[in-house]
């Protein structure tokens, strides 16, 4: 294929052609597919030719470099104009070597190692013929029933703009044209998708423009800032319309105020979903809809397939419209070398030897055991070698640790617990036994229980929620562990015996029955190919325990939303000169979480010195050094997360009590004190005022510095502007 | 004293007198006051002084005519230009007399009873002295967890407004300067005070400019359209601001958009409380913002107190800003008469006489039943005069059955459950048993119960939450009956007798462990100085149980929010092409409340015809005739809410799948069949467009008809336009 300017393809194509390219079809519509679609229905249902599918522009999921080359090939064959296609996949975190959830690479606060999870969950689809990854998700989470909270970094929108920026840098690398082992990625889920009402998936969200603009568009604005390739619209509503179909959002705000140039694509369906939400009476009117909001591709929903030609025929739209998609869908493809190689990264003979490597495990093991947040250690962990153990739970024997959205992961090959465990101590002192299902006990199952813990030295729970029970779709008004393990712990917690919990789940839970009866708790997240030997690691002390949790452990689901950035409300609770009864309170449990953003314990204990301000004033021109001495007052090696926040104490709005402005990880020696010095600046005190410009104001801050949200200590200072 | 201009007036004042004027202190600072302050703390603590008293405006909190005419004879003598104070008192649902909480007249459904109700508060407030109640409160609720539901019409906002108009005419009849008998109305809390994020009390509101004009407004614009006199701002913030400092909520919404001229009051210290807030640095900012947005009393702080005068007296304000604050506050004194006769109704020959007398309670006692709602009856209710009764539970002999905000109202003098019943019976066959506390729980309490219900035929249970676990800061995460009543139940279910449960509680609970054990469930809310009678009334059939809820019942807390005018979303789970798993809904519980809006039962049945509608299509010119015929085809004449709900199936913004647009209360005869037939007219579909301009859609639309919010019957039309 020769080389020829982008804009002469779109001269030569028919509108067909050009509609064509707007259309995203599952791999099972195409020839070379090697599997039927078990999530498409027949070609009919959609109403999709033969002619369609050869003009169409790209296609998602897809099992192998193999199988890409047959469909690309095919596909170039049938092709009037040779446009290759589009391969995307979500490759969200990991490929067939899969990362902990993206929730748990948040609690890690290794930017670095999530940028290396990235380009390894990159270089594994590259290899494997995708082009594109739905990720990073940069959706801000408040509320744990949502069961996609699991695919976000957590709560704080500094930290998720941190890590999509992470996640961009690893899927993309710096040059996506030459490096074939990157793909390009796609920022999700613009936007707000996290703010369902009642947690529950697909829900309306309602925000004013404030909230939205302070809190939930940061991290998406990080990714694009640098340099995402794409943008997903959400499914949820957006000031009373759904993304979908919101010009406000899309064109105004995304393509002009923001200045993406990029694609946008629907999620799953989502431009036939604007009619049962009421925003569009019939397909044509959908695709009216989207096309003018500025939705590209549209996903497996065929709006623009059967009516943008028409609509563009009568005049209703004008085709520039359609002439402007197809042209950022064209350069995507040339920026991605496809017109010069439309097969790209895809190499079955490399396939086989790096996906899934050694290597790659590796890194996937020290993501994993850095992901992992101790909540609760009263003496139990770590354990000694030479202790006898009983391992009980559900998630004992289980490999369902790769968690949602893994589906090229093998839970086959996912090390699971008793595997961590017995590669450390051999089984011989090991006594196994599942206690109860996910969901449900019986007798022998707990009888099996007693009677391995009776033996024990110490009881290991492998306790959590099945990946089925979060990720998308997967959301919980109660979000307690299953009541079939509640009863399990409550009956092995009779015996006295010291005992560590494991938790493996995709959402903060509720602890109550666990925190209350285990001397131990390590949050384990899905914890993804390594999970075993990497929570292994921790529990016999060969890794140290340094995550510290992004998202709230709420103390019961009466509480939600429960977030650490909240505003002081006129009548805290905790002020000098609060009355009894009269302030924002429950009368039946506390304001604040369980376990706080930020929060986790180590097997080392840390102390902070007192706090340094390099000056009680600040201007733009002059900022300040916040200082603490850190030291290491235990006995083990570790990673502590210095945290930094600042409060506004009197705003244009209100401000919240706290802020996260900057971090930094230290591994420090036992007996070791280091210095972490932070320089404050006046665009970090920056926030949209009344009229949604965005400035500092003048006057009193305090800003805070600790080990997390709850336990930092303040200082003051003012800005002089 | 001789009648001058306002203006007038205005002119002779010193700067301290007119700021006086904007100061409202509670009853205790004041000579002639019965009482020592209890709330307020000593005059130093606000740094009153004498000459601060006597320049003041108006006065909070009161106990009677003889002390208001005191107080006011003091004060005219020490007020140097002898302006009259006005005197406010929350008179929320009833002076003395007092009746159901507002939640519970929502239920009634019946807009002439709940006017009288406000009427005979107004009577017996103004003959004891009072000249504005702080209500109707006119806040959207969504939320149980919120204490404050209880004051609240419900979650409907044309409801809602309906109830506000009602409560206005009631308090204020037609003419407040020669009618000494009513009261000016307040409404509050300005705005959206019940959108308090967590269902926790002064807790952070954040909403689209959407949602808040579209669902929240409406009910206090529907007060001021019915002549409400003053608006109390509310203590949230709106869009990041307190209401109390929100120039563009109070000033240029209110004010000059609305029209607005009346009084604008802060709540209880809110002036100050922008401090906390964070809205302003010191009291001195605090005085300016609220002052700017339009406060025109600051309520129990003193910010304008101390620092308005400088701010004039320096230019940071016009002085014109505070002259017409008092101005406003002047001219309400001249409406209600105040200064003809600045005692007003203050009468204490005549309050002795009508306070809390035969005729309103008979009102009470009318109101208190029909408020009532029966939710769950299997053939236990009504009640025979010949079965023995074990009446059990901790509301089975208390008072508590006033509700919040009922402070003249005295729990000695009300009915309780023990007396209504033993007025229908006599007590040879009731056995009474307090089975438990609100809270807690002994075995010999337990033991009695038991006892009492052995020898019985029914148990009629009184359970519920104490008056405090509602109102304002009566907030809680868990919205279950207490545990100790929970277990109560549960023991008395073992019995296998019939069981009614009557609940007295100021919010919908989650009925678990209630509902799937009693056999009849009627919730009685906190009915009034009357309860025990209504109760008794509808148990035993002498009265016919009518409620319908105005807010639904949750399935359980982790739904919150849950109210039937959501929106469908892009996957409705119930749709007939609905994934298994990829629709809106939670995994562990239904997306439906337990018991819907407009829903309650009768001992009598209702059949709905099928309904018909005039034409398949309206014009502006052409509304709409919706019919049905409904028959009482039980045994019992009873009064049915036949409710008419409409959906706009696809809209500018997405529309509700059902909204409230009319409903009609008749009572039907044993047999009888009456046809209902409602006017639909064009004007009742508009709603905020896009760019928030208020107007209707052509297109298609459903109209439903039927006895609740869930089993309405829908027919389609067409708008054209």
């Amino acid at each position: 294929m020769k080389p020829q300017p982008l804009e002469a393809y779109v001269e030569q194509m028919t509108l067909a052609e050009k509609i064509g390219q707007l259309l995203q079809l599952a791999v099972s519509f195409f020839e070379g597919a090697e599997t039927e679609g078990e999530i498409t229905g027949p070609m009919e249902v959609l109403g999709v030719s033969e002619e369609n599918v050869r003009n169409t522009g790209s296609v998602l999921g897809l099992s192998g470099a193999q199988e890409a080359i047959n469909i690309q090939q095919a596909h170039l064959r049938k092709n009037r104009l040779g446009i290759p296609l589009l391969i995307m996949a979500d490759i969200i975190h990991g490929y067939k070597t899969i990362f902990p959830v993206p929730l748990a690479i948040g609690c890690s606060w290794d930017l670095k190692l999530a940028e290396r999870s990235a380009e390894i969950a990159a270089l594994e689809a590259a290899v494997s013929g995708v082009h594109v990854t739905f990720a990073p998700m940069a959706d801000l989470v408040r509320d744990p029933r949502w069961g996609r909270v699991m695919e976000s970094a957590g709560e704080d929108p500094f930290l998720n703009g941190e890590f999509a920026r992470a996640f961009v840098r690893g899927f993309q690398g710096k040059d996506l044209q030459n490096d074939t082992s990157r793909v390009a990625a796609c920022v999700k889920h613009f936007a707000a998708y996290g703010a369902a009402e009642g947690g529950r998936d697909y829900n309306t969200v309602d925000l004013s423009e404030r909230q939205l603009r302070e809190y939930y568009l940061p991290a998406y604005k990080a990714a694009l800032d640098e340099g995402c390739e794409m943008v997903m619209a959400s499914f949820n509503t957006v000031d009373g319309i759904p993304s979908t179909g919101n010009k406000r959002l899309l064109r105004r705000l995304l393509r002009e105020e923001w200045g993406f140039g990029g694609v946008i694509i629907s999620d799953w369906g989502a431009v036939k979903e604007l009619i049962p939400h009421g925003a569009a009476a019939d397909e044509k009117e959908a695709a009216l809809r989207s096309i003018e909001a500025g939705i590209d591709i549209e996903m497996m929903t065929t709006c623009y397939m059967k009516h943008l030609a028409e609509l563009a025929e009568s005049g209703v739209i004008d085709e520039k419209l359609i002439d402007e998609a197809v042209l950022r869908i064209l350069r995507l493809k040339q920026k991605l070398g496809l017109f010069d190689n439309p097969y790209r990264g895809a190499d079955p003979a490399r396939e086989a030897e790096i996906v899934f490597c050694g290597e790659h495990r590796a890194v996937s093991r020290e993501l994993a055991a850095k992901s992992c947040v101790l909540l609760k250690n009263e003496g139990v962990l770590p354990l000694r070698r030479d202790q006898s153990i009983a391992l009980i739970g559900p998630f004992a024997q289980s490999g369902d640790i790769l968690g949602p959205w893994s589906w090229q992961g093998s839970t086959e090959a996912a090390v699971r617990l008793v595997d961590g465990i017995a590669a450390k101590t051999g089984m011989g002192r090991i006594a196994v036994a599942e206690g109860c299902g996910f969901e449900e006990a019986s007798d022998r199952q707990l009888e099996a229980a007693l009677r391995a813990a009776e033996g024990a030295d110490v009881i290991v729970l492998a306790l959590g929620e099945s990946s089925e029970m979060s990720g998308e779709a997967g959301c919980r008004g109660d979000i307690r562990l299953p009541q079939a393990q509640l009863a399990l712990i409550e009956r092995l917690a009779e015996l006295g015996k010291p005992m560590a919990a494991v938790l493996f789940n995709g959402r903060p839970l509720d602890l109550h029955g666990v925190a209350d009866r285990a001397g131990a708790v390590l949050e384990a997240w899905f914890p993804g190919s390594e999970g075993g030997h990497a929570i292994a690691d921790l529990l016999f002390g060969d890794a140290q325990p340094s995550g510290r949790l992004t998202m709230s452990f709420p103390y019961a689901a009466g509480q939600i939303p429960v977030y650490y950035n909240h505003f002081n409300t006129g009548r805290p609770k905790d002020a000098p000169d609060a009355q009894v009864r009269y302030v924002s309170q429950y009368l039946d449990m506390p304001n604040e979480p369980l376990y706080p953003f930020g929060y986790g314990l180590s097997y080392t204990s840390f102390a902070y010195g007192e706090p340094g301000l390099s000056s009680p004033e600040m201007t733009p021109d002059r900022p300040l050094t916040v200082k603490v001495k850190v030291a290491n007052t235990g006995v083990a090696a570790a990673e502590e997360t210095v945290q930094l926040y600042v409060r506004d104490l009197a705003g244009d709005v209100v401000r919240p009590v706290k802020e996260l402005k900057d971090f930094r990880k230290i591994l420090l020696q036992p007996g070791e004190t280091r210095e972490v010095a932070f320089e404050l600046t006046e665009p970090q005190l920056r926030y949209h005022h009344a009229d949604l410009t965005f400035a500092s104001d003048a006057g009193d801050f305090l800003v805070y510095i600790g080990p997390n949200s709850r336990d930092a200590a303040g200082m003051r200072f003012s800005l002089r502007l």
